[in-house]
């Protein structure tokens, strides 16, 4: 005997899903049951929407439900300043930062000969593209501080270079509220390359 | 700013969910964007059909997507005797152990004075309207080995007993691979009183 065939249904749906194993699978589509028939409508609604009305913005790459995204139709924000992230995430954790107005372009990934991802797989074309545009004076290289991070903002900055544009490269170092004591020897090195006066 | 709307509707129903935090429901949604169409509709479906079909028996109690549940219509089953159970889990449970071949009945919860259930709030009376039937010889309490299950198991019993229907209670004692070393006193206790010759 197994679960009424809507349930293990359910559960076979919750299991697709990345770190959800059979019993929290389980533990979920039972907690559905249990649900208000309003929610779980809103939950299948919202799962449906958010694939069918989401798509990639023609601009910057973030992922949006107009075209072009917010930020890119934003006309308070600074049009001279890109900020090249890997990731839709990023986007979110920079701008909760409040501290950045320019623009972004979200590489949707980094390249990494051993997975076979060049540049041409993630959002590079369309960024060199974008900075064809006279009005660009910098562009700022967010990736992540991992090896793929660094080779694509290598790769970036050296492409970018002949063209005159002023290209950054976000610092490195001991995060705030982290222990010195605790810090691997790669930060600690980056942290002392990076000093500066006070 | 924040997420696109589709998708932070999508994380908030993700946050609905037991044990699924803003970092993980944002994990998922993100996840669920890179899904195949055809595996989100499943899903949004499944969670839909799952709310809409399943009912619980009118008999025992169990969640079917039938009434009266496969259980209780199954005519190869032995209808003299019936298993007490707390949880639908439990049904499942018990039937993965292919040793029982009598009827169940789910109690979906038990008595716990502290929380103002008590045994008109679980399926208790249709319990008691079941056992009317001459049919049935025993009653396996099989209630959880907590304070609310063993409470449950002798609220029942003694309700039983004037019948003289045989009721009987799930054993207490070392769980199968368990270690003698790290078994609590309770638990070591009723193996102890529980013990019989070989």
């Amino acid at each position: 005997m197994h679960y009424p065939e809507p349930i293990s249904k359910l559960i076979d749906s919750f299991m697709k899903l990345p770190g959800i194993g059979p019993k929290t699978a389980s533990r979920l589509a039972f907690f559905v049951l249990t649900m208000e028939e309003d929610t779980v409508l809103t939950f299948a609604k919202s799962l449906v929407d958010a694939k069918r009305d989401l798509s990639y913005c023609s601009v910057c790459g973030h992922i949006t439900d107009i075209d072009p995204c917010n930020i890119c139709q934003d006309l308070s924000r600074d049009r001279s300043i890109i900020c090249v992230v890997q990731d839709t995430k990023d986007v979110v954790a920079m701008e909760k930062m409040r501290d950045y107005s320019g623009l972004y372009h979200v590489l949707q990934g980094a390249i990494s000969p051993m997975d076979g991802i060049g540049p041409e797989d993630i959002n590079v074309p369309s960024l060199i593209k974008r900075l064809q545009n006279t009005e660009i004076e910098e562009l700022i290289l967010a990736t992540n501080p991992t090896i793929e991070g660094e080779a694509t903002a290598m790769y970036i900055s050296r492409l970018v270079k002949p063209s005159g544009i002023k290209t950054t490269r976000i610092a490195h170092g001991l995060p705030v509220g982290g222990d010195l004591e605790y810090a691997d020897e790669v930060t600690l090195s980056k942290a002392i390359e990076g000093r500066r006066e006070i």
